[in-house]
This record gives structure tokens, C-alpha cells and sequence, in this order.
């Protein structure tokens, strides 16, 4: 395998990282350079002013995931339509400078008429398919928008964003239940947050849900310190009902802080799950680059 | 009947009305001295100087309905359980001037241990109820906290409290939907709206449905001045799907560009609905206060 440099290139930060011909992470850097704070055209640049002694290595692929890739980024690399697995995404990169370094470009989906997409995800759920070894199943990517991800025959074949990250920060600090809530969110409160999970379960909607957050202190049903925690418990607890799970077992790729809410809610609904965290990511960009390299 | 001055003091308006024997209103005039612009303690001169001439009548009775009655306004006037009826809410008034000036309780219901509240829309009802001569039905008061009231046998029986103006408020002006949508909302583009409505019906959840508001824009699907319609449907059908009507008659209270909104929508979901103002608030009053006289 050729030296790979990967990158994760988001809105609001930059990840690099040297792989090692096995998949092995020999290095790791993060800057706060966003594709936000980067001025079109300085995106070359940036990136060798970020790992430009990598980049000298003779023979070096580097494959640039996430926003990077969109019409706001460094080059717009149009997204790859589902289903999409490893050879779908590879033959859809789009170069920058040929054989050397390209965008992973993103999926899109349609379903009811109404396209969704993603950009960076796809690379993380490869990573994790190729280390968990598996070809099926659900990969659940939590954040500001969370991704569901559903892999069939190594090929994603569908996928869903939920605006849960942000509806959990548009309700905690500018709503209504913000007045009754403490300034901190504090540690989690677990006996709260699966009352909200619970809750969320026999609601139809957040719409009228989320209110309870402000009933329950209103009538001194659960102490001010819990809300937080029990508003995230409904947030995340409504995208699980909407995804209906019935005992599927998924897997969860993120920030360990997020990961562990979504398996201990998933846990309480009988669902078993499995962890991953940036390790993903960066098997990810690898498994591409093997994927290309075979081509 | 005595003479009758109807007050509906809110947050941040405060409204008041003249009314005559047979239910007419005589009088009415509004200010934004609402419950949050008024100091502890100076609730009685507030009501004074708005209609201090009204209260100067022999024999005058002042029922003060709305967030006046909550622990932040003029005093704590208790939630009366449901089922509620007028009688019910007629003899669990807070006297302030025993026999002459009142608050309206609100009314509490619980649900899965969870309670819900609401201040003012009692009334609404009350007064909807007498107008169009019903016993039995559905009261939607759309708003900020859009409110789901079930009366059966002349008594409120149970309600739900739908956060869907703030949900939308929120999600129009802070949420990333925002950044591909106009300043201004525009006049209402009906089969955006409309859009939005039916594919909120088949959505399970608008953390889900919400991003298609964005996608539907980066896929040049719908222009942007559509979208603030098209979130507008997404809202008010999820609330329709939440609350399953199947071709029920609902009546809806409310402001007239809110009512009409929901009307719309309720009509392409194949459901009936009678549109009510502000007389409703007034009517309600009165019939509360020939409760109390009959009494």
C-alpha cells in the first residue's frame, strides 16, 4: 500500500492523520481550521500548512473527506447515489490532483420524494464495517444531525438524517424550557434522561413532548438539575421511536460523551449496541484507499 | 345580569372588554402591559388605569383570565383538574375582591404520569363551546403552545399542549434551516405548505422531516422563498399526524392568518374545521360569569 494521509474536514475543524500500510494510525493532528475559516482558494494551503511534510513523501495518496467536499468547501465532489459501497465511492472521488489527492464525495438518498444527504459519515461507516467485519447492518453516526446509516451487501442502501443535536441545543438554551433550567447541563442524571427515553416512546411527537420538560418542573415532579438530562433522554428517545427497532442491534460511531447516552438508551429499550469513536475514521480513508489501490 | 368586564391578561398583552348582558361586547380595548412588563404588587393599579372607569360600575363583576393567574402574575389562582366544566371553573375561582373581581384557574391534566397545563385557552373553549352551541368536540388553539382540548359532555376531559410556534420560531431563525431561507417569511406559498403537510404524514418524527426543509433547497428542488411555507407545513403536520384525526371535525380559535393555516391543512388531510376569533375569549367570559349567577 502507498504512504496514506487522511483528512477529515469539517465545518468547524481540520483532522489529519499518517496511516500506516496495515491501517495502523502513526500519527494524528487537529487544527481549528474549518472549511468556515478558510478563504476559497486557500484550502491547498491550509492543508499543507497542516501536513505538508507528509504530503512530500514520495508516492503519497491523500483522500479528504467531509465538508471539504461540498459546494462551500475546497471543490464541490458530487455525491455518490445509493446504495453506494467501497468501489462506488472509490470510482466517484474526485480529484484534485490525479493519483494524488482527491475528495471522497458524499451519498444522497431519496425517499418520498425528498432527497437526504451526508458528507464524511460514509467514511466513517466503512471504517467501522471493515472493523467489525461486517457487510449488514444499522450504523448510527449521533452529532449536531445524526446519521443512520443501513448497510446491506457492504453497500449503504439508505440512510436518515435527525436534526436531534440541534434540536436538543435550540430547546436547552433558547425556549421556553431554557427559563427552568440550570445555566450547566452538569453530569448526566440516568434515572431522568430514561424517564424522557421511556416518555418518548409513547408520545407521537416531540412537538408536544418537549413540554413535559416544563410540566414536570412546574408541578415540582422533578427537580430543575434533572431537565437537562430529561430533555435529552425525549430528544433521543423520539428518534428512536421513529426508527422503530424492535431488538435490532446497531452500532454507534462518535463522541464517546454521545455514544454512551445512545447505548444506554437503546440498552433500556432492549436493543444491544456496539461502540466506536474516531478509529472509524480513519479506517475508513484506509479501507478506501485498499479499495482503490486493488481497482 | 351584572355588568361584566371580561379581562384575558397574557404575557405580554393585556386585553379587556365591556361586556353586556346578552353576551355582546360593548367595549374593548388592548395594551401591552402584559403579566412580564407589570411589578409585583402592581397588578390592581395596572387593571385600573386600563379600565378603572369600567370597574367604577354598581354592582360590577371583573373575571381576569390568562398568565395574570400564574405564579408570576397577580396571584396563584390553583389549575383545576379535569374534567373541567363551567361550573367546575366557576366555583374554583380566585376571589381578589370577594364577589367582585376573580381570576380564572387554568386547568391540569395528566397523562402517562406526566401533566400537562395550560392558562387562559379554558375560556377560549368556554366560549366556543356556548357560541356554537356544543358539548362535544375538538378545540385546536393554535400559537406558540398550540393547544389540543377534548370536551365531551360539556367539560373539558383532556388536552395537549403542542410547542409547534416555537418549534417553528426556532427552527426558521437559529437552526442551520435558516441559512438557506429569505429574511422575510413572504406570504404563504400554498403548495409548499401543502407539501410539507403530506410528507409530514408519512415522516415519523420532525427531527427527521425537518432536514429535508435544507435538502429540498440544495437539490434546487424548491426555491427559498418556499421554504419557510414548506417548514410551516412540516409543523403543523406533524401535529396532525400526531394527533390522528381521521376525518374529525375540529374547531379552531385563534388569529385569523393561524387559523387559516390550519384550516388548509386539516382540509387536505380530509377534515372539517370551524374557525373562531377573539370573540371566543369574550363569549367565554360571559358564559363563565351566567354560570356564576345562576349558581
Amino acid at each position: 500500500m502507498r504512504p496514506l494521509v487522511a483528512v477529515d474536514w469539517g465545518t468547524s475543524s481540520l483532522r489529519v492523520a499518517r496511516v500506516g500500510s496495515d491501517g495502523t494510525v502513526l500519527e494524528e493532528r487537529t487544527s481549528d481550521r474549518g472549511i468556515l475559516s478558510v478563504p476559497a482558494g486557500s484550502f491547498p494551503e491550509t492543508l499543507r500548512e497542516t501536513c505538508g511534510d507528509w504530503l512530500n513523501q514520495p508516492d503519497v495518496l491523500c483522500l479528504v473527506s467531509g465538508m471539504a467536499g461540498s459546494r462551500q468547501g475546497w471543490q464541490e465532489a458530487p455525491y455518490c447515489t445509493c446504495p453506494a459501497g467501497f468501489a462506488d465511492v472509490a470510482h466517484a472521488l474526485a480529484w484534485i490532483e490525479p493519483g494524488r489527492i482527491a475528495l471522497v464525495p458524499g451519498l444522497c438518498f431519496e425517499f418520498l420524494d425528498t432527497p437526504d444527504a451526508l458528507r464524511g459519515e460514509e467514511v466513517q461507516v466503512f471504517g467501522a464495517m471493515d472493523l467489525l467485519h461486517l457487510d449488514d447492518g444499522v450504523f448510527v453516526l449521533p452529532g449536531t444531525h445524526c446519521k443512520w446509516v443501513r448497510v446491506a451487501e457492504a453497500r449503504v442502501q439508505s440512510f436518515a438524517t435527525f436534526m436531534s443535536g440541534e434540536f436538543y441545543s435550540l430547546l436547552r438554551q433558547q425556549s421556553i424550557l431554557a427559563r427552568t433550567m440550570p445555566d450547566e447541563d452538569g453530569p448526566l442524571e440516568e434515572a431522568a434522561f430514561l424517564r424522557g427515553v421511556h416518555h418518548a416512546q409513547q408520545a407521537r411527537s416531540l412537538l408536544h413532548s418537549a413540554f413535559s420538560a416544563r410540566t414536570l418542573a412546574l408541578f415540582d415532579i422533578l427537580p430543575t438539575q434533572a431537565l437537562p438530562s430529561y430533555l435529552s433522554g425525549l430528544v433521543i428517545g423520539e428518534e428512536l421511536r421513529a426508527r422503530a427497532l424492535h431488538g435490532l442491534e446497531v452500532v454507534l460511531i462518535g463522541a464517546p460523551a454521545l455514544t454512551e447516552r445512545y447505548a444506554l438508551a437503546l440498552h433500556t429499550l432492549g436493543c444491544a449496541s456496539h461502540r466506536l469513536g474516531s478509529e472509524a475514521t480513519w479506517r475508513g480513508h484506509w479501507a478506501l484507499a485498499r479499495t482503490l489501490q486493488k481497482a
